[in-house]
């Protein structure tokens, strides 16, 4: 209980009409609510209102992550172990948040990020019927990723972060790249016995590195990377393999320069699996398994 | 918390030896021990003792099935659970239940199944190391799935069974296929957020329908197919698509007449989610999706 | 030279508009030319005028089948040997044929199928631009297989079938079922260093068994098949792979009784390799590899 | 008729026993002759007696590459039309060319490359019986493509080598790419109606880009990469998309340094289809569709 998954990301973009465009013809969600400043999306196959929301800013970058949560009970008792973690939190409203958004519980993480652990989001269906389906729709656009799957943060302290969720939010450590120093330089952790819901790498305080959406397998990710081709999106890595968490995936930017990947694979996580570690000499394998190497963008485009 | 997934399942062979010749060389499990009566295996990607032991018997059957659970309280709290229920359960030691098998609360389900739930199972690993590991193993031999993943068991009240474990061990329901007289006739119950962990299909108390292994992709599936026809087993169906779950899977026999299956696919579960309902009608395609109907010896052998 | 692939099929269906829907919407095929009677259809990827043409008749079946030929030499050249086995021929003009049919040698063969041997049908491309083309296109719809692959026809003398079709028109064979008494039960013959072009069944003469598009992989078998229940399209068999040709696919019926396969897979055939033989026991194997047997209707529906 | 496909590469290696190692256990390649200076090989599924062969010398390099003529009568035609064009050939006896190599006809093409032209090379089988086979083998090794697929060769003057394979030796444009200067940067040439047999790029007089071989999906091509980086082969790029060809393919090194590449998909070219055409400032496309740019190794490692 407690923390179940990766809910949302909230992401900033300038041209809001040009973003949505994009999210929902390139990478194929679906638009669920729209107000002056923000845009909400889902991916096909989610139930609840939003996967991902598009705000209005002067630039791109992260505004705000959200965590779903099990029950009411497990988002009072989060509440309380944030506070006695000495962070403020508080309860923000529908009319700040947008209709639908369900009970949030919103602080600010020693990472420097603004995380919201939500219950009760407002659920809207995948347009399948509940009686007889088919196993599918055939009118879907774009890369069409069924889920959002996990986001992957910077900081300046990652051993902080990484405690912080693991001691506070219940968060599993599965792997980590440990600097020569002794230093985590990435963490990955997990709530939903994936490899990773959420994962730190060491950068800038609130930095966002990218925000994964799922597909079913390693086909989906040529067409996706296809897809890119076809619209013109820059393709920043991949189809590829990582080392760490054995996933494979397709890192592109959206137009306004946050990182996008579809990703599929990896392992499931049990609570008493042990955490595999990578040394800094083999970092660029746990990144970019076949090249060995990280390309000097995947470290530096942030926000 | 709670049950967390499938552990294992222990099914009955009248020849052991080759019993556990098909399921290492052709499904491709590993051995971790034996005893005069007993074989345990793991597939290959498990850090558990065992997914799987073999039991000599007079004829094929389930023994007993596992679920595994996340904590020592855990157990507790599901063994007061279970006998609240009227149904009455022990602990059997390690010289009824062989080493490491960790410690196990045993009752008999309403389903006229032996079910044990288990914690602190031994892990020995999957044999890649924790620093740097590769992706995977390159020698793997047959179908080598990496995980189990789901059991369907047979009983007469299919309602009283699903009822069972939704209520006393926390399951929930994801499908279920109803009867033009109301009662369920194959239910499809989660605690890991995947489709199924176990199911029920109305028949004999006790009855034993197939355990399933997780493949990664559809070409898995079409490998096990190979192997199974460059082997000599029998298929039963597949590859093919499920209607429920929209997984996919192959069914095949072992030596002994259990039914196996390879599966993958299927989508995930929130428990805010709601179920999906088929009519008795469209049972067919709620199994076999492509062909519509379900062939004969699908729903009469059983054991 | 010579013959150089399966041209197209000329298919008798008694709705032309439903079959015309059929073809376009579920398999996926693009309309090229329509007549009182006829439906003229190609692949999306195909560049020729048409691989598929539906004409109106009072029923199913094949009313002809063409072969592509290199040049207008090779056509002058096999209209003579086709001659010297004694069987007439003549050369359709384009008011029997309709308009980009190119020019026409037609025959009946001693298997009682009209043929026609082809050269010079109008090109119409295939969307794709001839200066930095995408390598796809994004509106295509249903099944879209990029090309035809081969035709399977059935006669009561698969041995004399076998022997035009290699002798007068140069085929190769690759693969061949046998009889218990020595006779040919089926036959695989290719021009395209494929496994099969053409193949020939034991039943009755002029019969049609189905004609195959391509499709690129596994996966696609299985979205033709997903296309197939959504659209409730009645699946015969598959997706599957046979043990002739090794390769892969799903029958399905059109909306007149027509049998249509996608099929991918197989392996080079080169002229100097050696043909692989079957024995009438193992028939079952080479036609389905999983389950080994055939399905009754696979070998009584026909026309 | 002519030259029927690639039939051979013979690939120069310092270290005939290190290339050997590599070939056999990482691409999975058959060991099918030795002798003191050179290694035969195979690929599984090819029934002829090499498509490989290694020779000792100083450095990495091409020392000659073959095409597979469909009959003897073709190869004199063949010798006739090189000579016509003013170029020298000799037949090299089997004291030359080891054992099964067939009859040959060897000369140097004005791209500086030597060519043998080859009918009649032993057929020494793929291991699969001729009657009643299995689909494949279960103990095949590394990447192990079924079959060598093409050569990419490098020469000062692509149009010159370029009209020399079409006019001379038959081949069929299918892809160009032009310089803003008009002339032709690269070329793809088939004879086997797939999109290219042999091709060539501008850089140094007898240069040798890469040699391919063909694996069956984008899944065998995740495959081959996993082998790589299990094995600590060194990928040059890939698993990506070729923009011209549509195929896609990954690119590593042999122990030597010679560029090797696995290959699958493109499409089917018919005589009578028209080429593309991919301008200068769209070459990265063309070569890497997905990130639109060709790394500066690619180009200029080369021997």
């Amino acid at each position: 209980m407690g923390v179940l998954r990766l809910s949302h990301a909230e992401v900033r973009v300038p041209d809001l009409e040009l973003a949505l465009a994009y999210y929902v013809e390139v990478v194929g969600l679906v638009e669920t609510g729209r107000d002056e400043h923000r845009a909400w999306l889902k991916a096909w196959d989610e139930h609840q209102h939003h996967s991902l929301i598009l705000v209005d800013a002067p630039t791109y970058g992260l505004e705000s992550v959200g965590f779903k949560v099990e029950s009411a009970a497990d988002l009072d008792e989060l509440e309380v172990a944030v506070r006695a973690a000495g962070i403020e939190t508080h309860r923000p409203g529908e009319d700040e948040l947008g209709k639908g958004a369900g009970e949030v519980v919103r602080f600010r993480a020693p990472s420097g990020h603004t995380v919201d652990l939500v219950h009760g989001m407002e659920q809207v269906g995948n347009r399948l019927p509940l009686l007889n389906p088919p196993v599918g729709l055939d009118d879907l656009t774009g890369m069409h990723p069924p889920r959002i799957d996990h986001i992957f943060l910077m900081c300046e302290d990652v051993d902080g972060a990484t405690a912080f969720f693991r001691e506070v939010l219940g968060f599993r450590l599965t792997e980590q790249i440990i600097a020569d120093d002794g230093y985590q330089l990435a963490t990955f952790l997990e709530r939903s016995h994936s490899t990773h819901d959420v994962a730190f790498l060491t950068g800038p305080d609130g930095g966002f590195h990218h925000v994964a959406f799922w597909v079913d397998d390693w086909n989906d990710l040529r067409h996706a990377a296809d897809t890119c081709a076809y619209n013109g999106v820059n393709v920043d890595a991949g189809p590829t393999r990582h080392g760490a968490t054995r996933g494979c995936g397709l890192y592109f930017f959206d137009p306004a320069g946050n990182r996008n990947e579809v990703y599929t694979g990896g392992y499931r996580f049990d609570p008493d699996d042990e955490p595999t570690t990578w040394t800094e000499s083999e970092m660029g394998r746990a990144i970019f398994y076949y090249q060995g190497k990280v390309n000097p963008s995947f470290m530096t485009v942030h926000s």
